[in-house]
Formats: C-alpha cells, sequence, structure tokens
C-alpha cells in the first residue's frame, strides 16, 4: 500500500492553534491545571494493590489540583487514611460513598457519576465490570454496541490514540468502525489534531493480508464519513504504532489492542519513552458511553491513578466528552452485505 | 493467576551446562562460527527492496562466515553483482538458480533446499507464500496443521521465543498447543534452556478473560505433556513479552504476535534493547516442517538479512530441526469435547 502523505506534517505542528490540551494539564504535566472544580469518583477498590495505591493516587492528586473534590468509594478505613494525610482545611475536598453498594465499588463509583454525586469516574477495577456498568448506567449513545478503551501512546512523532486496548474482544468489523469514529473524534477535540489520519491495525499492508476480521473491515472503513474531517490512511502495522509517522489514530480490536499497549508501556517504562515531551497518563478514556470514565491498570500505581484523576477532572472541564459526541452525532455505519457474527 | 515460581532461575543460569547456542554463532555475535560447511539458498527477490539489500545480506554473511556457501536463487544481474564484489578465488562459494522457476524466486528457494542442493533457506518474501511452499515441498510433522514462525526478542531476563508471529492467523486451540510442543523443544535445544516455561499470550490473567480462542485453549495447554520437559506456566501478558520474568516461551496467533513483534522491534530500534549481550538476529524460523526455513522481515536491512543466513546456517550446523522433531514425535494434542471451527 502507498501509504498518503498530503498534508502529513510534524506532530507540534498538527495542534489546531488555541486547541484545548486537557492531557497536558494533569499532574503529570506539571501545568496549571484548567480552572474550575471537578469532583471524581475514585473506585478505592479497583486494582490489584487497592486500596494502597489508590489512596496514594487520590492524595497525589489534591496536592496537584487544588481544584478537584474526591468522592471516594470504598471502605471507611480507607477513607480515613486519605482524610489522616490531608490537613483538616481541606477536608471538605473529600467526600465519601462507604456503602451498601450495588455490587461492589467499581459499579458504586460509576452510579455515582450517572446519578450526579461526581462529574466523572476513575478505577483501576475489572475491565469488564466498568465497561459493563458504565453502558448501563450512563446509557451508550446511538450505533455505539461495544465502548471502547482508547488509550493514548508516546511515539516518535509524538501521542498517538490506540482504541480498543481492552473492551471489545472478538468484535466486527461495524464495531471497529464506531471505533474509528470514536478515535477520530477524541484526536481531533482532545489532542486537537487537524484532519486526524485514522489507520487500521494488522499485519502485512498488502490487500487480503491480516485476520477474518481485518479482511472485512477495510472496506467499511474507507467508506466512512469521519468526523472532524479526520482520513482513512489504511492499513499499519505494529511499528507504525511507535514511530507515529502514519497514524494518529490506530483502530484495532480489545484483544491485540490490550497484548500491545501493556507490552509497550512495559518496554517504554524499561528503556525509556520515544519521541518529545513528558510521556501521557497511563490510563484509558472510555468513549461512547454518557459520562466521562478513566480505566487505570490493574497494576498502576499511585502516580498513574493520580495521572488517571488528572486526565478525568481535565476532560470533565473541557467538556470533551460531550465534544466527541456531539462530532460523532448523525455517524452512521453503512450496512454491509457480508454478516460477520459478533459472539 | 498466581504464577508458578519454582524453579525460576536468572536467565543466565537457566542454560543446560554446554548447550549449544546457535543464535550466539552468527554474524551478530561477533563469536566464531560453528565449523562444518552450510548451503544456504537465498531468496534474491524477497523482500521490499530485493535485490539490493539481499545482495548486502549475502555479502555480509559471506566474509563472516569463510565456510559459508550461497546458492543465489534470482534475476543473474543480481547475482554478478555478488561474484563481482567477492575476490575471484571466493567465487567457488556462490551457486545461483538463475531460473525458470516454478512460479517465483521465493517457491524456487524453498524447493532447491527440499530437492538437497542447499541446507536452509532463508527469505524476506511473503510469509503465506513461504509457510505454503514450505508445507508443500517439506511436508509437515505429524501433528502440525499450521507451521508457526518462531522469533527470538530479546528480553529484560534474557532471551524469549514468541510464536507464532505471521503464519497461523484465525487458529484454534490445537494449533496453539502444538506451537506450545514446538516453541519448548525449540528453546530447549537451540536455546539450552532448562525446563522451559511457556505462557500462553492474553489479556489478564484471571480465568475467563480473554476472546474466545483464548478462554478455550488454556484447559488444553494444561493438560500437554510437553517436551523436555518444559512446563506450561498460564496465561501471560505484554509486559510479561518484555519482562521475559514469566515465561521463556510464549505462545500466540499469528496476528496478535505479528503486530506484537514488529512494535517491540520497532520499540527496541528506537530506544535501545532490554536485557543482556547482543540482541538476538531480527528473523524467524519456520517450525513444524521437514526442513531448515528461515524468513526475515520485508522491511529487512542487510545486516538482518545477513544475520538471518547467519541463523540459518547454525541450525543446520547443529542439526536443530530434526533435535526438534524429535523432541515433539509422539507428542499427541489430546481431543478436546468442544469444537472450534478453524478457517
Amino acid at each position: 500500500m502507498t501509504r498518503p502523505i498530503i498534508g502529513r506534517v510534524e506532530s507540534g505542528q498538527r495542534r489546531s492553534p488555541g486547541a484545548p490540551d486537557p492531557e497536558r494539564n494533569g499532574p503529570q504535566a506539571g501545568t496549571a491545571p484548567v480552572p474550575g472544580t471537578a469532583r471524581i469518583a475514585v473506585d478505592l477498590l479497583g486494582g490489584d494493590q487497592a486500596p494502597a495505591v489508590v489512596v496514594d493516587g487520590a492524595l497525589r492528586a489534591c496536592q496537584t489540583d487544588p481544584a478537584l473534590t474526591l468522592l471516594l468509594v470504598g471502605p471507611v478505613e480507607a477513607v480515613g487514611t486519605v482524610l489522616a494525610a490531608l490537613p483538616t482545611d481541606e477536608h471538605h475536598r473529600v467526600r465519601s460513598l462507604p456503602g451498601p453498594y450495588p455490587r461492589d465499588t467499581t459499579r458504586a463509583a460509576v452510579h455515582a457519576v450517572a446519578e450526579g454525586l461526581a462529574d466523572a469516574v476513575v478505577s483501576a477495577g475489572d475491565t469488564g465490570a466498568i465497561v459493563t456498568s458504565a453502558a448501563l448506567a450512563m446509557g451508550r449513545w446511538p450505533g455505539v454496541r461495544r465502548p471502547p478503551l482508547a488509550a493514548v501512546l508516546p511515539s516518535a512523532a509524538g501521542r498517538l490514540l490506540l482504541l480498543d486496548v481492552g473492551s471489545s474482544v472478538d468484535p466486527d468489523e461495524r464495531t471497529l468502525a464506531m471505533h474509528a469514529h470514536l478515535g477520530a473524534a477524541y484526536a481531533a477535540s482532545v489532542h486537537g489534531v487537524a484532519t486526524p489520519r485514522v489507520g487500521l491495525l494488522t499485519i502485512g499492508t498488502e490487500p487480503g493480508k491480516g485476520d477474518r476480521l481485518r479482511r472485512a473491515a477495510p472496506e467499511l472503513l474507507a467508506g466512512l464519513d469521519l468526523p472532524a474531517d479526520a482520513r482513512y490512511v489504511g492499513l499499519v502495522e505494529g511499528d507504525d504504532v511507535v514511530s507515529g509517522a502514519v497514524a494518529d489514530v490506530v483502530v484495532t480490536d480489545g484483544f491485540s489492542g490490550n497484548i500491545l499497549l501493556k507490552a509497550l508501556e512495559m518496554a517504554y517504562a524499561t528503556i525509556g519513552t520515544p519521541g518529545p515531551g513528558e510521556p501521557p497518563p497511563r490510563a484509558a478514556v472510555l468513549l461512547g458511553v454518557g459520562g466521562t470514565v478513566v480505566v487505570c491498570h490493574g497494576a498502576a500505581s499511585g502516580r498513574d491513578i493520580a495521572a488517571g484523576i488528572g486526565l478525568a477532572a481535565n476532560l470533565h472541564r473541557r467538556g470533551a466528552i460531550p465534544v466527541i459526541a456531539g462530532l460523532i452525532q448523525g455517524k452512521e455505519i453503512p450496512r454491509t452485505q457480508e454478516v460477520v457474527h459478533e459472539q
């Protein structure tokens, strides 16, 4: 495949003038957060080392962002640990939802946003539980069957959006097409990328390569009317996710996306990050549901949790999720002749 | 999942005393090659930048390994370029098979080995063409339906074998089970790993995670009688491929394996290699067919081609493929109740 190069500019030039950049305003970026309060529901029991790392992350986030308030969802003991570490005159910034929960803390934290008790939710809990709770409590946007998790990776050329990274296993090509819409809208509205380039991850860029799904999807993707003047640039490969030279948004299924994300994050943590600037938060944003949901790794550190909270707060302050919803409104996925069963 | 730690030792200690190490004797390792001639068939027209990089790789391999002879399969012009660059008293080391070919140079190079004209073949051509040609011309071993491509990756703990990296897309769990047998035998006989640890690549190590294939495969894999005292260590994730801490052999389908391989190779090329020692050759070995077949990337450099030729030569000299065949002889894959269709 000949890769289109029309309109390709350096990462630093691709941002629309004056475009907001929520990811650069989080605790990891070191710059001032966007003004305005943000009430973040935090799942204290999500993650392999909960509640300890979540408590640590919540405290770090409070210290970084004075306009942040937290709704801590979990055991009173963990809430007490957070309060004990905060000066008394900041205790008003912490509220808690100690239970009883509708099944678990992950679900309760998601429901708190759906019920208006918080503006966004952050959890390092089970991905399936987060996605299912969010879909049920917040609703899915029209045309979204499998809300994808979108992760931002550093690349040699700048930031790159990879989706899905764990929500949609065994998807069909229509689900990949919606991932393309959602990813394009995110890159445009959150990363401020003008005319985002959207690629489909596969093996070998010649037509006919890849598995059943990847042989079925390109025709559908090529025919999409993507939001925000995004362009489908065709098939991309694993190395393109590292170089960032070909696409700003890389679409794949949740299985291959999760494997790739975890491997690259470990590689970058071990030997260093490609590209300019500070690495983005190691957290993923759930797209296609009616609320702001940030998912951290089960193995997240306190620093990762804090970065996730910062990302959630700034996405809320920028109104990112409603903007994305507006951008993909009316973006239908054409029906194809061939039916691939999604099980 | 609790990962077994019994018997885990450092990478450097895991090698059996006196075990041979073909990958360390190639042109990349800088040590003396194993004695003995090796006749390598080289596909001059395989790869994105063929024949130029293949000619370059062939010349590098000749310079590194004086006991190497080449069977160059491709246009007379390219053969002439190789000969012109070699001293006249070394021209006897180069033979050629200029055509007409049974369809293409890739197939002709594979056939040359099947017909006894060469000891091993190296190609950067189309993976599907190489695998199909090899299966037809050399035959598949009993029980092998989808011969996998096995790639060696550097990891923080030493070398790690990843298979399949591009041959078996949409496999079933019985194919993954045979990958486990073949990978275990390779790690034991080529890497000299005592009791290789074999893991299944997936997303999340709790039971029930992953896609349909990954939910079906663990029961079958756990019941295998793996060769060379290898142990199935259960589910592993993308980060484990970088750390190398959990498994010596990582089994997956050719789609996710190829994406992961290409991404990590690009990451390591961009920002550096994890772990000790020189990086292994960027080439994959086809397992489960009756001959020594090394596959280089379509985007291979001359250096990569030379490393692939060195790997092929040393695998041949060590008798690696027959040893692996012996180790997996009689290793049946139990029939399961559930039938997953392989299409």
